[in-house]
C-alpha cells in the first residue's frame, strides 16, 4: 500500500460578510492510495464553485447542515477513479458469497465520476456508504468536457431546468425576467426561456461586457446592466416589459433587483426564488436573512402573484430525464454553455470571490492543476 | 319632487402615515328624493370599515383606482331602498316598450340592499349603470343583521373563505398560523380552519382581552399576544407549532409577524398574503410599499414554500356558493361572528382608527345614526 499526499481546503472560520482568504486553510495530509472496502478513491479534476457554498459556511440550519469548522469545504467535484474497493467474487471460508461490491461495481478504475460530497481536495476517499453520492459520467459526447457535469449538465443546469419549468410554469410568449443572466444558472434559464419556450427574455447582468455577450449570443432579448441602471432599474425593466409586465421572474440575486422585479409583475406572475447572491454576505448571524427584504412584497397581492422557493434535490428522481433534455438542447445548438475556469486548488478563495464580485461569466469551476499532485517521499 | 340632505364624508387630503381627522371633511349637500331613471335611491344603514380603505386613500394604482380628492370616501354599505327609477310598463308614443327597468326591476322600495360603491354618506343615488354594484339582500335569517353582509357574509368573510381554501389549500391536521385572529377576516379563517378543516390553529392578537376571547370561544388552539411576545414572537410561535412548523400562514398584518412566521415554516408551507395592516400607514409615496420587507424571505426556498397574494373579487362568480356555505356554518353554530359598531357618520375617522390601534374585535362597522338624517327646510 502506497501513500498519497492529499491537498485540502479546510473551513477554519465562519465568515462574517464576505469570506476572507484567512477563513480557509490549505493543508496537506497523507492518504492511502487504495480504496475503502466497497468504496473508491477519486483523483479530482474539477471542483464546482457555487453561490450555495456561502450558505454552507454559515452556522445555521438550511437544506444541508453547515460545514463543520476544521472540515474540508463541501463541494461537488468530478474526477477519475484511481482505486476501487470492489471485492466481488471473494468468498468467505464458509462459502457464503461476500459481495462488498454492490455499490462500487458500476464504477471502474479509470472511469470519470461526479461526486456530490467530494469537497475541495485533490483526492476523495469514498466509503461503501458514500457511494450513493457518486455517479459515473456517461461517455463524453464530442465537445463536452467532464466539467459540464458540474455546470450545464450538473446542479446548476438542473436548477435552471426544474426551477424554470416546474416553478416558473412558462407559457409561450411569456415575458421572463432573469437576474444574473450571464451566470451559470441564469444563462441556462434565459436560453430555455427564449429558444425552447419562445418567451421574451429580459436579463440583468453586472457589466457591459456581460450584456454584450448576452445579446451577441442571442441569449436574451433585452440585456440590462443593473449597475448602470442604478436606482432607475425598475423603470428600465418597466420599459423592457411594456406594457404587460413580467410573467416570470427567475431571481438569483435578491436585493434591489427583487424590488424592481416586484414593481413590474404581470397579473398572475410567478416569482421563482433561486438565490440571493447580492445578499449572501450580509453580516448577520441569523440565516437565511438578507440585508433587506422586498419592501413591496404586497405587490404579490395586487397582482395575484406568487413567490416560491425550490431546492433542486427534490427533483432527484427526474435528473436523468432532465440531463437527457439538456444534452439534446446542447447537441442541436439551442443551448450554449460557458465556463469560467480558475486553475490550482490553492486559488479556491479567488475562484469563490468571482461569484460575488461579478467577474465570472457562466459556470465557475476550479480546475485542479498538475502541480497540485505532490508525490509523497516516504 | 322633494329634496333630502345627504351627509357625506369626503377625502380632502392624501394621508401621510396614519389618516388624520383633517384628511376628511363632513359636508351636507342636497339630493333629490327620487331615483335616477333605471336606478335607485338608498338610505344607508351600515357602512363597512375596512383596512383596504387606507390603500384607496393613497395616490397609487392598486386593484382599484385611488379615491379622488374631494370625492366621497369609497365604502361598501347596506341600506334600504327608498325610491326606484324603475319605469317598466310605460310605453312610448310609438308603442314600443321602453323598459328602463331591467337593472332595477329586482329591487323594490323597502328592500334591503348592499352596494359596493355606496361610499361614506347617508344617501346613495345609483344610476342605471351603477346597478351592477347593487345586490338585494336575501330574507334575513333569525339573528342575522343586515350588517353581516358587510362582514362575515360580505367581503371580509369571503376573503377568509377564498383565501384560506383556495390559496391556503388546507389539509386536515395542518398547523395554521393566523395574524389578526380576532379581526374580521382572521377570526373567520381561524374558525373555518379549526372547526371545518380540523386544523391546529395558532392565532395572534394585540391584547390579552382579545386572546382570552379567542380561547374562551374556541376560535384558536393557541392565542399569542404579539405585544407581550415582542422580540420573542418567533420563539413563541416555534413552541406552539412544535415540532413540524406551520403549514399555512394567513397574514393580515405583515411586519415583524411575517418574519416570525417565515422563520417557522413547515416544508411546502403556503403563505397567504391577505393584508399588511401593521404597515399600511408607512409614510411612503411608493405604494404598495411597507416599512420593511421580510428579510428572511429566503426561508421560502429552504422550505420549498410559497407566498401568494389574492384579491377576493377574482372569485366573484363563486360568491353565491360561498355565502351559502358560510351561512350554513353560522346556522349550525360552527361560525360565530363579532361586530365592532361605531354609531354616527361623523365618527368615520374614529371608526377607521380602531383598525389601526387594535381597538376593534371582529368586523368594524359604522352605523348611521337617526340623528344623521337631517330634514331639509326648503
Amino acid at each position: 500500500m502506497t501513500t498519497l499526499i492529499n491537498t485540502r481546503v479546510l473551513l477554519v472560520n465562519r465568515p462574517r460578510g464576505k469570506p476572507k482568504a484567512s477563513d480557509f486553510c490549505i493543508d496537506q495530509t497523507l492518504i492511502s492510495s487504495s480504496a475503502p472496502a466497497g468504496g473508491i478513491l477519486i483523483q479530482t479534476t474539477h471542483i464546482s464553485i457555487d453561490p450555495a457554498m456561502r450558505g454552507w459556511m454559515s452556522d445555521a440550519k438550511s437544506y444541508l447542515p453547515p460545514v463543520k469548522l476544521g472540515d474540508v469545504m463541501r463541494a461537488t467535484c468530478v474526477g477519475v477513479v484511481i482505486a476501487s474497493g470492489c471485492r466481488a467474487g471473494i468468498h468467505s471460508s464458509n462459502n457464503i458469497s461476500v459481495n462488498t461490491c454492490n455499490k462500487a461495481e458500476n464504477v471502474r478504475v479509470g472511469q470519470m465520476v461526479k461526486c456530490d460530497v467530494g469537497g475541495v481536495q485533490t483526492y476523495v476517499s469514498i466509503s461503501e456508504d458514500g457511494m450513493r453520492h457518486v455517479k459515473p459520467l456517461p461517455q463524453m459526447a464530442h465537445g463536452i468536457s467532464p466539467s459540464a457535469y458540474l455546470g450545464v449538465l450538473g446542479t446548476t443546469g438542473l436548477t435552471a431546468y426544474f426551477g424554470f419549468y416546474r416553478v416558473g410554469l412558462p407559457k409561450e410568449g411569456d415575458a421572463v425576467l432573469v437576474s444574473g443572466a450571464a451566470g451559470a444558472t441564469g444563462s441556462v434559464v434565459a436560453q430555455i426561456a427564449k429558444r425552447i419556450m419562445k418567451c421574451r427574455v429580459i436579463g440583468t447582468a453586472g457589466s457591459d461586457e456581460k450584456c454584450k455577450w448576452l445579446t451577441d449570443n442571442d441569449i436574451v432579448d433585452v440585456a440590462i446592466n443593473y449597475k448602470v441602471a442604478g436606482k432607475s432599474l425598475s423603470r428600465v425593466i418597466r420599459e423592457a416589459a411594456y406594457p404587460k409586465g413580467v410573467n416570470i421572474v427567475f431571481d438569483n440575486v435578491g436585493g434591489p433587483f427583487l424590488e424592481a422585479a416586484l414593481s413590474n409583475l404581470a397579473l398572475g406572475a410567478r416569482v421563482v426564488l433561486c438565490g440571493a447572491i447580492s445578499q449572501y454576505n450580509s453580516d448577520s448571524s441569523i440565516s437565511p436573512q438578507t440585508i433587506t427584504g422586498p419592501r413591496n412584497y404586497m405587490n404579490l397581492l395586487v397582482k395575484r402573484a406568487s413567490m416560491k422557493g425550490f431546492v433542486v434535490f427534490d427533483y432527484r428522481k427526474e435528473y436523468r430525464h432532465a440531463i437527457g433534455e439538456l444534452s439534446k438542447y446542447i447537441a442541436n445548438g439551442r443551448l450554449i454553455h460557458s465556463e469560467y475556469v480558475v486553475e490550482g486548488i490553492e486559488n479556491f478563495h479567488t475562484a469563490l470571490m468571482t461569484l460575488f464580485d461579478g467577474t465570472n461569466r457562466g459556470k465557475a469551476v476550479l480546475k485542479v492543476s498538475p502541480k497540485n499532485f505532490i508525490k509523497a517521499n516516504l
